[in-house]
Order: structure tokens, then sequence, then C-alpha cells
């Protein structure tokens, strides 16, 4: 892992870092994700809302802190003094009203929210893909959209191949990326399903459970989503391709963690599928599963809690010469938010 | 709906029908569909494997045909004499075997299976594209796959606006494509997962509750699967559009009877949204379902049982001037492979 020093100032090589929204599916992973990367921390605080304050959270310790629970503390915008670095995954209102707190603390803010992303003046890393962006942060760094971040980290080793010119996505999005709630919905809408009882949807506009929902996010006034929207202004953001064409149809599926992704990109010239495969089966935090014949492809149940972004099903696609298509799955929380956040967090450390 | 005849043999005004294959989901599917569109038999025959020969199955009753039970007759080529129409959804085993005896009957065979589609002398028909392909039948209609007449049908008033160079389509395809026991397995798979209990995967390669499974049918050389090459293959030849481009990848989804799809294409010259809605809006077999603000969008599983093709999410592509995207969804038993069946037996009806 490269990593690279905000100028002007140097992290500290054991930081202090706060987990804000510790009690959120992604503010848990961050706790799990810090023990599993060993994150050199001095110190982790557990923030969250005043109605979680005071309850623990549980920590296998990494760094310089030992395993056992950490009490939550009220998140406000006094609680960030004496920290380096503030993984927040609060949503955008949260990250919108401490933004200033973190900074006046001379903390870097990692954003998992869609708050700052497009901002002139906030970086929106993907650390396989564009991780010399951290060093021109202002003070917040921004973790991209999940399907974002699925599908650049696929497409920036093929983009070295040849330039992409257009890549057409559908996705298959996981109840997870509505947040833990959405995910205990689901599930209690299938055992109602089963027991022929009425399905209550709350996090979702209709229920999911044997279903697919073709609207993730607000409206744009185009007609897409925000998330398809997304999906086109951080890809293009993140790997420097103001003018690649993105077409993405975002659906909710009724899958649990992981986010799947059917993706036909177009090249400039054309790309062989060995080539692909090759640079694919190199490139960081992707992992090839593709032996069709032998019904070997990811699968969105099957890789809950994985680190990588998986590729399979890759071939030639018949109506374009200069094109290929492919299907990824991610779990979603993982790299599609805390393990990406963390990986941020990583490249902020001093070099040793 | 326009009827047409066999040149130099005329289908009777009220023929004898033969369901075969009438144990099975599309089989149970074709006797509902036969009393719903009132279809003017004179009389309705129930085939099936010797195994449920002597079982009755319910029927409501059509044209000359009261309702009630069907006893079921063992299917043999000797089962044929006095038939006017077959249904076949038995399996392109069966469909192989018995072409020539329903041929040699003097009957029509209008086969749901993959055996006959591509032949050169066989008619591949959605009546709603290509209904005049009947006229040159002889003696054996083909049904194409759900997959490709849910697209088509779609595909068809668009392609009047301005011809069609290429489409690129991801599908969400449900547990029915597989056949009623696939069904169940999803339904007890469920059970299972939500009781902690191992799950058993038999109609499909890997367990599909909270799944997506990447590979509908067997692998192709190119490296796509056979679901895919029928998607491209199929519409070619319905559409009377060899040079067509389809890139279809076909993922299974944990949702029971209706196909999502989502689809981009791209035009050979601008067409606006408006212009679409509006040609779909007054397609035949076409619903126009969408107001996505309103959360009004076609849905798997709110349209289990209906008979046309619900369209949604119609939008321009920022990438490329000449392309649109929408959502689709159809009920794959109906009219993925029933009712078109059944439609393509009214098209074989004398002119009144």
């Amino acid at each position: 892992m490269p990593s690279y020093m905000r100028e002007g100032s140097t992290m500290k090589a054991n930081p202090v870092v706060a987990v804000c929204g510790a009690t959120g599916a992604v503010g848990q992973e961050f706790l799990k994700v810090l023990h599993d990367v060993d994150f050199p921390a001095s110190q982790v605080r557990a923030l969250a809302s005043a109605r979680s304050a005071g309850k623990q959270v549980e920590f296998e310790g990494c760094g310089q802190v030992p395993a056992g629970p950490i009490t939550i503390e009220e998140m406000t915008p006094e609680s960030f003094q004496g920290v380096d670095i503030a993984l927040f995954s609060a949503g955008s209102d949260v990250s919108k009203e401490l933004r200033q707190a973190v900074v006046d603390a001379g903390a870097v803010m990692i954003d998992n929210s869609s708050a700052f992303r497009m901002d002139d003046d906030v970086p929106l890393v993907v650390p396989e893909v564009n991780p010399e962006d951290v060093e021109w942060h202002k003070g917040v760094i921004a973790n991209p959209n999940c399907s974002t971040i699925e599908m650049v980290v696929a497409l920036a080793p093929l983009a070295k191949i040849s330039p992409i010119k257009r890549v057409v996505v559908s996705t298959y999005q996981a109840a997870s990326g509505a947040g833990y709630p959405a995910m205990i919905e689901l599930l209690e809408q299938t055992r109602a399903y089963l027991a022929d009882e009425e399905m209550v949807a709350e996090k979702f506009a209709h229920p999911l459970a044997f279903n697919c929902i073709p609207r993730i996010d607000v409206m744009m006034e185009d007609g897409s989503t925000k998330e398809e929207w997304k999906m086109v202004a951080e890809t293009q953001k993140i790997m420097h391709a103001p003018n690649l064409g993105v077409n993405a149809t975002c659906i909710r599926v009724p899958s649990i963690r992981c986010h799947g992704e059917s993706v036909n990109v177009e090249f400039e010239s054309p790309v062989g599928v060995n080539q692909a495969s090759m640079a694919l089966a190199f490139a960081p935090s992707v992992e090839v599963m593709d032996d069709p014949e032998q019904n070997v492809y990811p699968m969105p149940a099957m890789l809950t809690g994985k680190d990588y972004v998986y590729v399979g099903r890759l071939r030639e696609d018949s109506s374009n010469p200069n094109a290929l298509s492919f299907w990824l799955v991610m779990d979603q929380i993982r790299k599609g938010a805390a393990l990406n956040a963390v990986q941020i967090a990583q490249l902020l450390l001093p070099k040793e």
C-alpha cells in the first residue's frame, strides 16, 4: 500500500481515529476493518448520536489499541479535539454539520456520505485507482459511492490497455446499500411472505422480497436516479476522464450485502479477453473467478465479508469489436464503504 | 388480433387443441390462457408423460368446451389424431421426438422449447412483431425464449421510429424460467436460510435465495451462455434484422415468475424520450408505467399473472445521443411462454 503525506502537515505514525456513526452498518464495519488491517492507531474512539452515547461497541483492537469494548461518545462539534482521522458514515447532513469542526481540530475527515464527493476542493479516492489525489486534500477526502468503487476498481486496469470510451452498466444492488435496518426489513418481508402475512416496507418504497426495485435514491431532472448519476459523475472524477461516457441503470435486488454489476465496456481499440483477464488478475483488489463451465463466477451470497472486487463472465461482445462484457460482485459494506475509507486513511500514514 | 391462414390448408374455426406437457408450469398456464382468451376450441386435450396419465387437471372452459376437469392422456406418437393445434411445453427432447407425428396428423405444433427456433423452415413468432411469419409455417411454429419476447415487444415499436443499431441488455430473470420445481426450490431455500438450515440446490447450480447467479443455460464457445445467445439470434430472426447488434447478460435473481430487463438501445438517429414513450404507449401488449418520482415503475413482484410487457424508467443516455435506456418487466410464464403461444394459435384461426 503506498502512503502519501498531506502537504504542510504530517500525519502521525500512530493517529487517533474517530469512528463517526459507530452504530450503523458501515460504522460497525469500520471497527472490523481497523482490526483486520491492524491500523496503527494510538486510540480508537466511537462517536454516534446522543441516543447511543454511553452504550458500548465491541472492538478487537488494532495498532496500539488493545481489544475491548469502546464506550460510545455523543458526536458534537467538540468531539474532534485530539483526533487525527475521522471516519464518517452518519449521513450527509451530519457530515456537512461537522465538517468545519473536524477541519478546525486539525483532523482529516474521510467521509462516506455523498455530501462533498463532487466538490472541487475534495478528492474522491479509490486507493487502487487514484491514490495520488489524497495529496491535495484540504481536510476532507470523500469515499465514493459503493457502486462506483466496484466498477472503477475493475475499469482502471482495463483502461491502461486501451482508453475507455463508453460504459453501459446495470447494477444488482443489495439491501445493505440502504443501511442495516433495510437488511433487516428484507429478511422480515421475506419471512412475512413465506408466512402469507402482509409485508411492511419502510426503508424501501415497495417490498423488496422476491422483487426488483428500479429506483435507488432521488430522481434527477434528466430521468436518471441520483444513484445512476453518481456512477457517471464519480467515475469521471476518480478516473480523471471527464468525457468518459457512462450509462448506468441501478436496480435494487433482494440480496443482502453484496452488489452485482453487469458491465459492458467500449474501448478506443479492440481488447482481447485474455489480455483483459490477465490485466484484471494482476490488478490490486481484483480477483478473477471465471470458469462458468464449472459454475465458477462471483455471486453475492458467497462473497459476504470479502475484500475484493470479483470478476467473472468476461467475454467478447459480438455487437461491437471494441467492447467486452463482464460481471462484478463486491461486498457493499466492506470494499464498497468501510474498507475503502480505511485504505484512504492508510494512504495518509507517513512513509516508513 | 389479426388472423392468418396456412397456405394450402385452412385451420378450422373451432379447432381441437392439445396441451402437451399439461402438468408443467407453462402447461398449466396454457389451460388458464385458453380460458382467459376464450379460445374457440371444439375440444381441449391434456397430454403428459405416462406418470401423469389418468390424473385430472382443472379447466375453466373455452369456446365450445365446458368448464370441468380434463383427464390427462399419455403423450405418444399416436396422440395427435384429430388434433388441429398442439401447444408444446415438455422440453426440447419431447418436441423433437414428436414433431413428425404431429405434422403427420395434420396438426400445427406451436412449440415452446428451443428445439426448432433457429431452423430455417420454422417461423419464430411474436404476434405483436412478426405475425406475418406464421404464413410460411410447415407444421411447426416456434415460440421464442421468454427474455427475447419481453425485449422484442418493446423494441419493435421503437424500431419504427428509427432503425436500431445495437442493444445492450442485462436481465433479472425469475426462478420460473427453470420451471415449477425451481420456483418451489427458491421458496424452500429461502425458508431454510431464514431458519438457519442448509439450503438445497438441485434445479440451480447454486442456492438462488438472496443471491444472483450469472449463468443461465449451457455455455457457448464464445463465452456467452445459450440464454444470452438466444437473445441475440432470436431477436435478429424475429425482427428480420440479421445485422442488429445485441449484447446480452443474463442473470438469475431471486424473484418468482416475472423477468426484469435493463435495456440500452442505440438507434440510427436520435429518438426523443417523449416520442419513444408515445410509441410504446400505443404499441400492442405494452403498458408504460413510468412515474418514478411517485415510485411508479414495473416490478416483478407486482406483475404476476399480467399479460403485457411493462416499461418504465425511460430516459436519455448521456453517453450516446442516439441511445435510450429503459426497464422492462414481464410475467415469464404468461406473455413469456403460454400467452404468446396461444396468441400464435389465434393467428392461425380463419378470418371471420
